[in-house]
């Protein structure tokens, strides 16, 4: 079975971004936002259809781990009122298309963060997703506020009540920024990244992972910087008097295969352990285009693991059993429906049920 | 002859930087600063000889493309008469180390930007140490507000007059970051990652170099997360329309070799052309420590260079040609100083001069 732990609903349905753009305007008129608009079941399916299943089977990815769009949670935008009802409309939207498919996607949720607002009040949705929508996990913004980094580092003791719901519900958190404000970054090419290298030195700075110890966080876009200069963090932990990074960090940090050629995923797997890595594409998204040097799509990271050649048991790791380690509520909700897959079962992706993806998928078109 | 593109001096005299507190002190005193000390030659030799003069001769390294502490810079600080004289008195003791070491350290000078200031107002300080102090370049801060990112991005028009000094006296700018003041980021561990990658990305969106095709910038620290994400970055220039990085960015931009890991390494010769990467250590800098693992300096990256065994045309390139095509006033004192060795001539280690470094230096010792 292949898990891509990293996909955003980048094709949602006009309605349902107009609705958005309406909200932002009637926040800026100080008015009250129209009503949501009702969204057909064929809408979702005509919006998922033609693009992230078509290519999920064409790639032959099993199932995605499904959130709303990163860019477009515009946490500086607003306020938590705002924010609030934005991240119930697109987390509703996420249920919606699990329901449609749901051997396809499972949902992982989007908070209503807003700058100054303490982090504690988005643990309300979080329950609401994990306990009614039946999510997996969340995606945790260090910056809401859009490129200014306004708030305080993830170890900082404010983070705190929403590590306590997190633990409590055994969900996972991607830590995700979304659009940017500040005219020096661009959101996929320069802020992402940066975010992703910012937490994980965060992270080494602080003892959060002693205060948590089953707190699990994934960063994504292959940890940003960090593989690449690993010799650089792990010279800093040294320098900075603390512990080596695979005794304090890595038993609770994870990075995605979203490195968009070949030679960056070798380098991820050369330096990172293969516990640590759990497959994703960001797909649809950041980067949509095909490589005119391979003639494959840049986001098709299954074709650059696939080259690694992994043994068996390291691929089936990567491809699914890292990520269901990661998110108990999937790995759950897998064994539910198909008892024999379990996490304790021998596995190879013949003995797994869901490669049957593709030709379900091939069926609904 | 052994290029280092990337050194600090960061063990400067006491006396040095206790001035810089007193400059502090009296700014927020609203008082006149003390007169800047007098620092004897032999103070300078101690505070080289033990460190930066010793590991070069340990590892090889002729000659040293040396400038002030970068994370002291602190533009962030004061206003634009305390960066000026900080950036004047840095740079003094800069070139009294190239007297007292003119065969292993050439200068590139801090600039005295400020925030809100107008970048051009740094032109006057780069003319001083380029046709006064002999210097050959300078580190360019692309934020000056210390991790606030208030500037505008390096491709703004604002940026131009600095730029128009540059191709005048035709010499390159590192773009580099100095200390952080805010909590999200470490300074060597993230802050300086992220402005490289913020810089890349940056010329990627915009024309720069059509309007300056003379202009030569140097990304530091291996190109913060670029080559890793090569793949990324190709795909983002594709999908926002931009030419190819090779045709519009790669003729201008150069990165070092500051990647304190062999896979590093091997991921940055594999993924960028060797014609854009020079020599660097970033040393006695970010990252101090022996690796445990390989019983050497994390940041001796002489090392993995040779590991590469790259063809001797490559090899000179990297430890010298590259740097001295990049830097001409670096070209041309050497040239002055040795007519045979010039960038024209065939080249080898054995047929080059200043591998006379070494021995120099043990002798100095």
């Amino acid at each position: 079975m292949i898990i891509d732990c990293h996909g955003h609903y980048t094709t949602a349905p006009d309605a349902h971004t107009s609705w958005r753009e309406a909200q932002r305007a009637a926040f800026g008129a100080n008015e009250a936002p129209p009503p949501y608009p009702t969204i057909s079941d064929d809408e979702i399916r005509e919006s998922i259809e033609g693009s992230q299943l078509r290519l999920m089977a064409e790639r032959g990815v099993d199932l995605t781990v499904f959130s709303p769009r990163a860019s477009a949670m515009g946490h500086h935008f607003g306020d938590e009122a705002v924010s609030t009802r934005w991240a119930e409309v697109c987390n509703d939207l996420i249920a919606r298309v699990v329901e449609l498919y749901p051997d396809n996607f499972i949902g992982v949720c989007q908070l209503p963060q807003s700058p100054g607002v303490p982090i504690g009040n988005s643990a309300a949705e979080l329950r609401r997703c994990v306990l009614e929508l039946g999510f997996v996990g969340c995606n945790l913004n260090p910056d809401p506020s859009g490129g200014h980094w306004t708030s305080a580092p993830l170890t900082d003791r404010s983070w705190y009540p929403f590590y306590e719901a997190m633990v409590e519900l055994d969900v996972p958190a991607m830590v995700h920024v979304s659009a940017v404000t500040n005219q020096n970054f661009h959101a996929t090419g320069s802020h992402y990244l940066n975010a992703d290298t910012t937490a994980f030195m965060q992270l080494i700075q602080a003892d959060l992972f002693k205060d948590f110890p089953d707190l699990r966080l994934i960063i994504p876009h292959g940890g940003g910087a960090v593989p690449y200069h690993w010799g650089r963090f792990r010279g800093l932990a040294d320098m900075l008097d603390r512990p080596a990074l695979e005794d304090a960090v890595m038993g609770n940090v994870f990075f995605d295969t979203c490195v968009y050629h070949q030679p960056g995923i070798n380098l991820l797997f050369d330096v990172i352990d293969v516990d640590n890595i759990l497959f994703g594409s960001e797909m649809v998204g950041a980067v949509r285009g095909i490589d005119p040097r391979t003639g494959h799509h840049f986001d098709d990271t299954r074709r650059y693991v696939d080259t690694l050649s992994l043994a068996p048991g390291d691929r089936a790791k990567v491809f699914e059993l890292n990520t269901r380690r990661v998110y108990p509520r999937l790995d759950a909700a897998l064994n539910a429906r198909n008892p024999k897959a379990s996490l304790g079962s021998p596995t190879s992706d013949a003995g797994l049920p869901s490669s049957t993806g593709a030709a379900h998928n091939a069926e609904e078109k």
